[in-house]
């Protein structure tokens, strides 16, 4: 099996677990996989496929820009412009892109505050986090309608130690080194978005919401305005 | 494979996909695909059976009055009329009907709106809605027991932009182009739906449930009365 | 195949649906299939067996006292004087028990009330209720440890259009003229039950609850002291 | 089959359901079987795998300090003192640490209590427990990042009737003399965790939320501060 069909197997199963999860819905969501770093190709889902069924259309290569490195009848995910912007300021392997009502949720309530940073969580140890009161902060930003617009905004909230990001009512974009790390992340960041929801809900009903300080979250303050 | 062979499995494919989420509970729902414009022919759901199954049984061939084409032993589903109205004023290829709880809640809960819009919302673009304060708006009707004057009611809230109508308690009929797009809006929906219970619920518990405006639903009002 | 070899693998298949939607947890619940009217036989579940697993020791034939037919090394369910009581009392051919978190709900929500009435729901259609105002009762009796008492509880509460009965903090019993008509009947249940918890709790966040009148419910009254 | 053969597939197929639940979100989790007595030697998951695959690198052989038997390039999951902790302190023949949102949130509302009780529940009958008012309690211990001291804490709550610990949003760890009777505890916990939530979720909206006797739950109290 050469690199590529290896990394296209890669994603392809990646690809069928979330989609299995139903974390694709109405066609939404991307995924894509690094093949080579000098210069930078990758396999990125192709526009408006339905992520149920695997099929040899699935991916396409693509350089740097987002542009087609062979010819192809394929259009690329027109969201391809954010993956190239994660391998191009990170060390990423794989780059996911999945809504879940609860992603959205958290991108929804914490928008305004442009972030939300998670603490004091077993699951945080998933981002390769082992100190006593390590945290993790997801930046969080509003969905530009203007795809160009929008992947700036994304490249411009990556830090050195980010591993993912929010858009405002459009999921989570997320990576790793590979797509195992890929996908252990992003279910380590659903876990902690569905966590902190119920744990908030039940927080907000006993009268005491405190977001900054509270289930180890702090720095996000909800503002529903 | 004929056409009415390719039909008939993309039907059942799209019946299994939504069998396998429990969105036939009870043996409740029904679907249809259409096989000819002129004149109207389509599958419909043979009635009360269950859905979790994949039989030759499933389906039966009607007309545009929704009277079987070809003698057989079965019944259309009691709600065939729907579909016909849904294929006689939409250029409709397929048409779904499913209960989920979160569309039968919002049914309720806006239902005396008689409607629920939806923007601002990366999920309307599952609908081709690419504009950045682009909507999306689901009519509502009453469920009357009496199956033609639920017919007439659906078919009174269709416009040439409508992809699906909600009956109040009774789940939502939804349709697309074809088997694909229609479980596309479909699934759209239902992220809709849900994702838009769970915030109106952190919404309420803040103390500032602003329906008209917030998290991207407008002209909505819920009535609990 | 036999009569004998025939209800057993629909009992089989109704175990497998229901145990992969988890809700036998903790080898709870039990299932059970009639064989012959005169005198009375049925299938019922083995004692503490791993309902996702399909084996030839699910099940033994008791008579309608609940006693084994044949000699065997297997024990019935501790609670097959429940089915025997259901088969006594009704025209059943099948009867299904288990717990979800929702039928557990409602049964401690509602178990002062004694009952719970569900009316205009589209669902209730499963239980061959068409009319405009139908409405559907399911009785709640207490979870007596004694299961003798039990047993009683429940016969004393089953009327001849009765279709289930919960006990307190102890799921739902539930039963059709045949293993497809009492897996319908209990989708149908859980689905209004889930629907009604939901609905109340945004009921209850809009400062409106009202137990008897809303959201199709009526007769019922929540009762936490 | 060698003992340790059949040993390994038990606990293969207990991960594998766990896994197909989604019970080990971003890789956390670990599970362990007794292969013998004397000395205590046991199969306990390696560091880091994805558990939704098996492969034969799952488990190694490590003794009753944690150390591997025999070479291996595997590293045992670093909670392995913890397993090691149950298997001296009780009869366990298999131990399941798993996280769940609903897990880690009892552990995180009872955490100041330092324990959760429950009663009048019929699953409790899962833990043996058949007397009228039997009650089953679940000790919650600090999440120490020192696994030592985390293993001492989880030693130091165990007592001869304990089925299970918590530890503070680090999900459960729970054991049964097999490996049947391991995941008949764990289900049964998980259900009356989600159960106890939704409960209180409604009771508190009712407006009068009664932690120590309410909804067979005594003893502990929700202290969000």
């Amino acid at each position: 099996m050469t690199k590529h069909e290896q990394r296209w197997n890669e994603l392809a199963d990646v690809k069928d677990e979330l989609a299995a999860r139903n974390w694709f819905p109405g066609t939404s969501g991307n995924v894509s996989i690094k093949v080579d770093d000098e210069p930078i190709t990758f396999f990125v889902s192709a526009s408006g496929k339905d992520k149920t069924k695997r099929t040899s259309e699935d991916f396409l290569l693509v350089d740097g820009d987002g542009k087609p490195v062979e010819q192809t009848g394929l259009k690329a995910s027109a969201e391809t412009g954010i993956h190239c912007e994660v391998y191009r300021l990170t060390d990423a392997g794989c780059c996911l892109h999945v809504h879940t009502v609860d992603n959205n949720l958290i991108s929804e309530l914490y928008g305004d505050a442009g972030e939300i940073t998670f603490q004091r969580q077993e699951l945080i140890k998933a981002f390769g986090i082992w100190e006593e009161d390590g945290s993790i902060t997801v930046p969080i930003v509003e969905n530009y309608a203007d795809l160009e617009k929008l992947s700036e905004a994304v490249a411009g909230v990556i830090k050195p130690d980010t591993k993912a990001v929010l858009i405002r009512n459009h999921g989570i974009t997320v990576w790793g080194k590979n797509a195992f790390e890929a996908k252990k992340h992003l279910e380590a960041f659903e876990f902690l978005f569905s966590y902190h929801i119920k744990l908030q809900t039940l927080s907000f009903l006993s009268r005491k919401p405190k977001f900054n300080s509270y289930g180890g979250v702090k720095h996000g303050t909800i503002k529903i305005s």
